[in-house]
């Protein structure tokens, strides 16, 4: 059985590697649009160009990292099926490229992820495995699947492969701004394990080394902000609350913080507040679905966590697998 | 100064017009994406692709043939600023481009257009004059600001260069589905006054001659689809009511039926409800915030007007510009 080897021990990726997955990646994932209103840039007093990952394939840049790590497996490996553990993203990402790949997939999935994200895995053709968030431990009910079914555990964000495909989307950010004669002064991304802040900036930082990159977080989960700050990985304290159920993490990964604290410039956070209002903005101007934790790097545009007078700032809108419910009550209220 | 001839007297445009628009908007339209979801694919039985306009600049396909219209006059011809007459979506246009290009803008639109259209059209810088949709007649209101004002009308959809201009909707449809791999059985668009149909016909039956183009509109308001079927423009019976606000016109356009007549395959029509359903499966499986006029073609796919089983169908999404209220009550209902 192929096993993955422990963070610690595996080989940060390079940016020739999120070379590779961009071209693994053509023809098969989305070359979403980098959109631009200039009624939002008026009001801000700045330019902000969203890249619109939620129109990426299952909803999120998932995908991306999910199809790389997956397809450099060949069919004997791939024979007993994969595993995945995520709130819900990742687990689409994994069940999508499954199904793609005609490989099955065990994804576990907690209680009380949005119903939209638990559909979608099962219509992908995925097993779900539910647990508590609050009482039990979804790594160690993967690698006890992966164990005792044969199955290759595909990580949410620390590994190399999921890091790199992540990446293709700062790649393609860097190219689009090119065509567009657009220097861009900041990229904003959201941020939970770090796969795609820390494969974004192995792009940016080759592609346009004088762009800064931030990570953007809940409040109460800004575990990378900090630990960027302290220069070390840092946790969250446990009680927080936030309805960004895509960035409910504890710490920083391993792997990918290891890249973060040499390339990115720091970290905000912002309200759920923020958030909705983000979200509201991102339906009146932009035209896009994007979930609570896909829109905290716009909030934190809007919000003023991070000034973006007198700047050119990208702020990746990384997914919309929102529940009708949640998004109805942050475009009318705010 | 500059006044458009009557319909009756203009050229129709050619597939070399839409050519010459795609060359004049590259660079500032947006590249919109061509979309799909697997898991409705499933549902349907067939495979229906969504180009998403509703992303396009000013959120709504129009920017295309606006920009393609005001840009071809001259500083001297434009100094005395344009007029248009729209619910909404050319107003939109008409204001953005003529804000791009420094030129003063008059836009007359009802006194029940939504909410968002209203606020947007005035934000790009727009002076509005409102009317009343059951007393006044708009096409009066718009020739007697253009002769006592010297503004050059532009006009809604009976112009070549308008035609031309959202023909390249049609155009990038062609290309985009080449890359793909995909051989198009079918188009369908939504239809107000044609343009957008009967440019992308052009654009089609010379790039994908064996597609067929079908016009997708609301119960009611089928006049497209009921003077296909009769050779002839017929009008729609008057006291007819749809949400669908983009798409409230009394009959085809002079010059879009001319083309229409000879190159659509024919029409169809939705219900309201059939209409808030498909923002509700924009919502859902494509991100995309779609508005009722935007969302009929989508409606048709989805509802069995056109039947998609084993077919390959591409349907425009051709706005986005909707009140909250409007939407959430659409993806919350379903």
């Amino acid at each position: 059985m192929p096993t993955s080897p422990a963070p610690e021990n595996l080989v940060p990726p390079t940016f020739e590697d999120v070379q590779a997955a961009a071209e693994r990646l053509a023809g098969h994932a989305i070359l979403t649009p980098l959109l631009e209103s200039p009624l939002l840039n008026e009001k801000l007093g700045g330019r902000v160009l969203v890249k619109a990952e939620c129109l990426q394939r299952s909803g999120a840049f998932k995908f991306r990292g999910a199809y790389n790590r997956i397809s450099r497996f060949n069919d004997e490996e791939l024979k007993a099926g994969v595993v995945a553990f995520s709130s819900g993203n990742h687990a689409q990402g994994v069940a999508m490229v499954s199904q793609m790949l005609g490989v099955s997939a065990v994804i576990v999935m907690p209680t009380d992820a949005p119903v939209i994200k638990l559909a979608n895995t099962r219509a992908y053709g995925a097993e779900i495995v539910l647990y508590d968030r609050e009482t039990e431990s979804r790594e160690e009910i993967g690698a006890k699947l992966a164990n005792e079914r044969g199955l290759i555990l595909i990580p949410s964000y620390d590994d190399p492969f999921i890091i790199a495909g992540q990446g293709t989307v700062g790649l393609e950010l860097a190219s689009q701004a090119r065509d567009l004669g657009v220097k861009l002064d900041t990229v904003i991304v959201p941020c939970g394990g770090g796969g795609l802040s820390s494969g974004s900036a192995l792009a940016l930082s080759h592609e346009s080394p004088k762009t800064e990159l931030y990570t953007a977080e809940p409040e109460g989960f800004d575990d990378t902000a900090r630990s960027l700050a302290a220069g070390e990985r840092v946790a969250n304290e446990p009680g927080g609350k936030t309805f960004c159920d895509a960035l409910i993490l504890p710490t920083p990964g391993e792997l990918t913080f290891s890249i973060n604290r040499k390339l990115l410039a720091g970290g905000v956070s912002v309200s759920d507040a923020d958030t909705a209002r983000a979200m509201a903005a991102a339906f009146k101007y932009f035209k896009l679905v994007v979930e609570p934790g896909g829109a905290v790097a716009l909030a934190a545009a809007l919000s003023g966590a991070y000034d973006c007078r007198g700047k050119t700032v990208a702020v990746v809108c990384s997914g919309g697998n929102v529940d009708a419910g949640v998004f109805a009550k942050a475009i009318t209220e705010e």
